[in-house]
């Protein structure tokens, strides 16, 4: 099992621990210091060693940060995590709303006059310190090596597996050719990578630091010539010498500061995500610091075509897994005594039989009743809640396999459904086949199509407050920028680009509903009587019945019947010969036409 | 009659004004100079004495520019007017994609090393001036008088006629309570308003300087104590000086300058509108010159009730002077000869009856067949086309009362239509509805609804190259910000903000279609099952029939067929008591149930 759950934190530990750290504070003079979740590579999983704000304050979730004064410490979370962090952390410290308080306006208020704030350099973003300084006016702002490493005594080791190559079959594109098509449109003499995940793509290269994310803990430098300098942790390289090549130098992570000093002329680094740490450096080395996108960021996301293949055979793959977990679950939940977490087990267990599973692509959300209604629920032994009768299931989960990564949310009708489930599920389902089905030109965005998903509910005075889709890479992060389907994704939407489509509906402590499919983004064929423009659609990757006990056909335009029937028909016939006799059997029942 | 019709500009007289232009260049050692439509207050509409890019080129579009060299003169203009500006100017002027090339880029390869570029420091904003001073790095940039007046011998007068003041029962708010208001919720010292419907608003005034709008030249200092110094042509508000009170000074054009001069503190100005002249005043007077939004657009945008319910007065009046011209239509059109220039004069024609027209509120579109086509087309005497049997006739067009400000477009079958023209229209009018019908939660901007009334065109391969809608003023300029239905709009739609709603489809050498209501913001009622959360939705200001004979009603939905009939039973009702008999007899034929 990759999934774990027991509570992993308990909020004992944060008091002994935020003393020790306010002692090492006034011994240094410092009136703040901050803790944030992120490791200097800006993702959304640390390693061990990096969970500072998980080991001094119990909370556990994927974003936030701690502000620490002699006498308050603000733990700044977002709206996803307002429940669980007054249940993780012992109230020494004290939860702020964030965004809507932000960390400068806060400090300010809290600061003595004049009062010093400390930081660790390579945990807070160029942006991120900008700012600070910007509002912080009256105050001293200062660079500090990590107060909590300093105060904790058995703090992990950094990971030292071995990175491997990520094979042409699967890249589509030797890194020889990534480095000098994009050091081509360079205009600076050399740019920063800090992104695993750009340097994982741009070297076609994977690696085992992070949990959930195959990508390799580094830096590097890719310079205007197309060499890069690959900086990690001593020996992590060694097998990989051949795959490199002779324009891949690797060196010591203790290298890093040095290389950057001995750079010169203009230097790209995407302020965004760049530690602070990096560009201090480089001023002081006397470069040009010029900002701008991480150049790996838009040919990551615009998959090539060994890329969709590979995501379409991991779908396929993946789809097999899931159905025979739905079968399963039909089987087994109207026995009783199901749990979230027998659940998981199960559909894991699912997952492994392919024998192709490299890790979960996130931790399994399953939520039962009221459970589903958690955006971004994680079970484990104190919250895992019986699967009973007459409850909606709600199920978000995916694979990495060496092709692709998946991502699928089902929310199954465990017995009978209410109405309301029904009314709900089918809007929610119209929002989804509105994305799948739209076609667009060039130019639109994500931030322009959410509203199709939520029109459905909208009319019936609903929402849900969560986008509607994420960027996804290929055998790499579940989430993946630029693209999304959001009100505040600005990029366009461009051919290749992988995305969830995942449109819910939540009714607090009563149900949660929320249906997901990966969609690609495809040029579209021309239609008999239309313009002369060329045009996008989604081809469609996930290819797992939904639950047509939940699906009111009343409230479906034909368009929506007619493609959810196909749909049905088309997983059938993709995955009928793929399956046991007796699954075959479910997934047909399940296919049925409505 | 408010409409012309002559061709407004021949090309003949452009190469002589040119060559007299370069003289004066030459003379003054300028090896560029900037004739901008925009005059100092940047609207949409410019006085005679403000039309130099007309007077000097003979291109009568209402936006464009033109960069006058020694041997090249450049001129600017977007898609709208790439036919028009070719017909209206001679072969010395140079045609160029705007904003594909960007002036500063194109100035940068025409201009000789160390070149000097002037322009007139009243007529470029302070934003155009950075811009161009950014990118134009190695040239001399050098704010002059403007040069066209030096040689326009009889260059029109600025108009003089006074201004009048606006009632508080059409403003619905004393210009006091604005003052004080805006005001209290500034930073700075004062705010410098420079465009005329901002101070048109703030002040309750009107004028009738610009036509179409009926705003006043005029520019404007908002002090943080409420007070207000206004600065217009002698005597142009002596008729209003009670309305305007104690707390508001007049002062001449000629004691702008000074008066900015006397300004000290911070001083909000709006960069995007702001002339480059103001700015350079305010900096030399020592303030501290702040970059913000005019604090008048807002307010402004979000009509109070006073306000909806004048628009609502106004478009039902405005409704049966387009129901009678519709009535006409039908009766005239089958006996032949009608032409574009008789619909325009007919329409103006019953708009006059009311008795209420103070103005049209833009030169009327009216276009059939192919010209229905050209997005912004003006029918002139030489290029009036008869309205000929089969073809479609689409008819945009509006009016300016004392009460609110009307826009709508009507596309009528003119005989028999085909299968192409029925399915194209009942597209676009579906886009309509789904606009009319949205509800959609705070926070939504025009951004994110405009793929709502193209998705009926996007599935058939079709688009339209406009926008779906504009903000629209209260008696005040048909174009108003910051709220609109496309792609840029970045602002949240507010409670009272009134908009156009119109999808098109255009087929080049064909036909055009458009269909336009307005529509205003406001609070969606709360439905059972709906969230405890709020809701907006639109509200509709334009009640005038759509023609049935365009209407496919099998592509539509049973909503958006209920739609339509509720439409026209709530058009009959509330006009058939407004019409004589005859006409009252074609509305209830018009408004019958699909």
């Amino acid at each position: 099992m990759f999934q774990t759950f027991e509570a992993q934190s308990s909020p004992d530990q944060g008091p002994p621990r935020l003393a020790s750290l306010r002692g090492l504070m006034a011994q240094k003079g410092f009136d703040a210091f901050l803790v944030p979740r992120a490791d200097a590579h800006q993702g959304e999983y640390v390693t061990p060693r990096d969970a500072r704000l998980g080991w001094l304050t119990g909370f556990s979730g994927s974003a936030g940060f701690c502000a620490v004064l002699a006498d308050v410490a603000g733990i700044f979370v977002d709206g996803r995590y307002r429940v669980q962090v007054r249940a993780q952390v012992a109230d020494v410290y004290t939860p702020v709303h964030w965004p809507e308080t932000q960390l400068a306006d806060w400090l300010a208020e809290q600061l003595p006059p004049g009062g010093t704030l400390a930081y660790d350099p390579w945990l807070h973003t160029v942006s991120e310190v900008a700012e600070l300084q910007e509002k912080l006016t009256g105050f001293e702002l200062v660079a500090t090596d990590n107060l909590v490493d300093a105060i904790w005594e058995d703090q992990p080791a950094t990971p030292d597996a071995p990175f491997t190559a990520h094979a042409l079959e699967h890249a589509g594109e030797p890194h020889d050719t990534k480095r000098k098509r994009l050091s081509a449109d360079m205009k600076e003499s050399a740019a920063v990578l800090t992104l695993p995940d750009s340097i994982a793509w741009l070297l076609n290269i994977r690696g085992t630091d992070i949990a959930r994310n195959p990508v390799p803990q580094a830096f590097a430098v890719l310079h205007h010539d197309g060499r890069v300098d690959l900086f990690t942790g001593v020996g992590k390289a060694d097998d990989i010498a051949d795959h490199l090549g002779p324009d891949v130098t690797v060196q010591d992570m203790d290298s890093f500061l040095p290389a950057l000093a001995s750079l010169n002329g203009k230097i790209l680094i995407d302020k965004r995500t760049c530690p602070d740490k990096v560009a201090t450096a480089l001023k002081a080395a006397g470069c040009d610091v010029v900002q701008g996108q991480d150049p790996c960021i838009l040919p990551k996301a615009c998959k090539n075509d060994t890329e969709i293949a590979g995501a379409k055979a991991a779908h396929d793959r993946d789809a097999v897994a899931m159905v025979r977990f739905l079968a399963w679950l039909d089987s087994e939940a109207p026995k009783g005594g199901l749990t979230e977490i027998d659940v998981v087990k199960a559909l894991e267990g699912f997952r492994m039989q392919t024998n192709a599973l490299r890790d979960i692509s996130f931790e399994t959300i399953c939520g039962a009743g009221p459970n589903g209604a958690i955006v971004h629920y994680r079970v484990t032994e104190d919250t895992n809640r019986p699967v009973a009768q007459n409850d909606l299931l709600l199920v978000d989960s995916g694979g990495q396999y060496i092709d692709g990564t998946t991502d699928i949310t089902r929310t199954m009708a465990i017995g009978t459904p209410t109405d309301e489930h029904k009314t709900c599920y089918t809007r929610v389902l119209q929002g989804m086949i509105a994305i799948s089905r739209i076609r667009f030109p060039q130019g639109v965005g994500g931030q322009h199509i959410d509203a199709l998903a939520r029109a459905p509910l909208w009319m019936a005075g609903q929402d849900y407050d969560h986008g509607t889709g994420h960027g996804v890479g290929s055998y790499l992060s579940v989430h993946e920028g630029p693209q999304g389907i959001h009100r505040r994704s600005e990029v366009a939407l461009q051919k290749g680009m992988i995305l969830s489509n995942e449109p819910g509906y939540y009714r607090e402590d009563a149900f949660g509903i929320r249906i997901e499919n990966l969609i690609v983004v495809t040029d579209a064929p021309a239609l008999a009587g239309g313009d002369d423009r060329d045009m996008l659609w989604f081809d469609t990757l996930t290819y797992v019945p939904f639950d047509r006990r939940l699906i009111d056909a009343a409230l479906l335009t034909d368009a929506e019947r007619d493609w959810i029937d196909r749909y049905h028909t088309d997983t059938l016939s993709l995955l009928a010969s793929r399956l046991d006799a007796q699954t075959r059997d479910w997934l047909t029942k399940a296919c049925a036409p409505l």
